[in-house]
């Protein structure tokens, strides 16, 4: 499995997915699942992947290859080519549709090659836009009422988002509590594993400056879980027993 | 679905389950998922179920009835005979494989039969034993290092659990995790749902003394709710942000 959080909020995207993909329980591999683009000062991209590797993989190549081929000898759009973040969602929908489709065309189940993606960024003077863009390749977008979405194994971490998360908190208070939902992630699900990949993204700076892969030894992420392990257990010692 | 938790701990056994059953999402009702039988100052048993309701209540329905008449004419063992909770189990999980079997002799699939229990209690001057009972009728006994069972919708209150469950807990303060729990879950899952049913049995008492519904207005657990919403705030916020 995987889990993978993406945040919209008023100051900009707070991203993270994590390495481990598995087929089986003994054959587990680390692979990149947060993957960027930019285009400095005019355009990034951010998309955070779960389901089947190959597809992920391939459609990421996909959007990479046509993105650097300039859209191709028709002139076709690419992420570098259109205009707001909804077209390129649509492309990203597009890809992965098209990528599907080839296995099934095959005759396969399309179960087999079932993928998702959360997909971020900002296009010039574009608000910064979230995306959770379904196996289907159709997709929905973060608004008001829903600052964040999950893919992959989202249940364990989904209570700490739910009460903490809202649009006007900081981006390092953020990341902190996506952090603090991996590690629940973590510690109750074994197919979820570190290191993690996390970009914090400014609002208008159009760069991703802010991206790092924390390590299974991170001293931040390392205190982070103890402290949080020691505060749960004085937030419980704060409620009262229950008494029949 | 539903939500169910058995705890069993050095003082004696915590266990848990809410009401909701659906069939779709507009078939929705109240059903008792906690059931206790107790021949006072011999034995207690409680059973949590979760699973197809027609299956569980029919397992309920038929330990019961066999326990009133006494064993059958063949005196076959009943809930009141056996010496031993692991009896007590194999026959819980006798009762389901019965049930089970029934309808799918009828050449109805076995998936949509499918019932889990948690089955805890105490007979005699054994000790209380808890045991997760399976889909197969087979089953597992919680032991030390592992004290506490769930089944249905158990990801989202998962985390609390594996953070601060300790066998040495005061049963108080294990029945006020098991609502943390259950709180978790009830606010990011739908299909979880108020009224909760639940037991502090104190080990050697051989009697059920401590049972309680708590209702959606339940002064206790608004107030549980409530602080521990605010606890978690502040536990986020002792820990320091994370700056890339």
């Amino acid at each position: 499995m995987t889990y993978c959080v993406g945040l919209k909020l008023n100051r900009g995207l707070v991203m993270a997915a994590d390495t481990r993909t598995n087929a089986g329980l003994d054959n587990i591999a680390s692979f990149r699942k947060l993957h960027t683009w930019e285009v400095r000062g005019e355009r990034v991209f951010i998309v955070l992947s779960a389901g089947n590797l190959a597809v992920t993989q391939a459609v990421i190549a996909d959007l990479d290859e046509a993105m650097k081929a300039g859209g191709g000898t028709d002139g076709e759009a690419t992420l570098t080519s259109v205009n707001s973040m909804y077209q390129a969602a649509k492309l990203v929908g597009r890809a992965l549709k098209t990528v599907r489709k080839s296995h099934t065309d095959e005759g396969l189940s399309g179960d087999a090659f079932s993928a998702q993606f959360i997909f971020g960024g900002q296009i010039g003077k574009e608000e910064p836009r979230l995306f959770h863009i379904y196996a289907e390749g159709n997709f929905i977008e973060a608004k008001s009422d829903t600052p964040f979405f999950q893919i992959g194994e989202h249940k364990y971490g989904k209570p700490i988002l739910d009460r903490v998360v809202g649009r006007d908190m900081r981006l390092g208070e953020a990341a902190k509590v996506v952090l603090l939902s991996f590690d629940s992630t973590l510690r109750s699900n074994l197919s979820v594993g570190m290191p993690i990949d996390l970009v914090v993204y400014n609002k208008d700076t159009l760069a991703i400056d802010r991206l790092r892969r924390i390590e299974k030894d991170d001293p931040y992420f390392s205190k982070l879980s103890a402290t949080w392990s020691e505060q749960l257990r004085k937030a419980v010692e704060k409620i009262e027993e229950f008494d029949i």
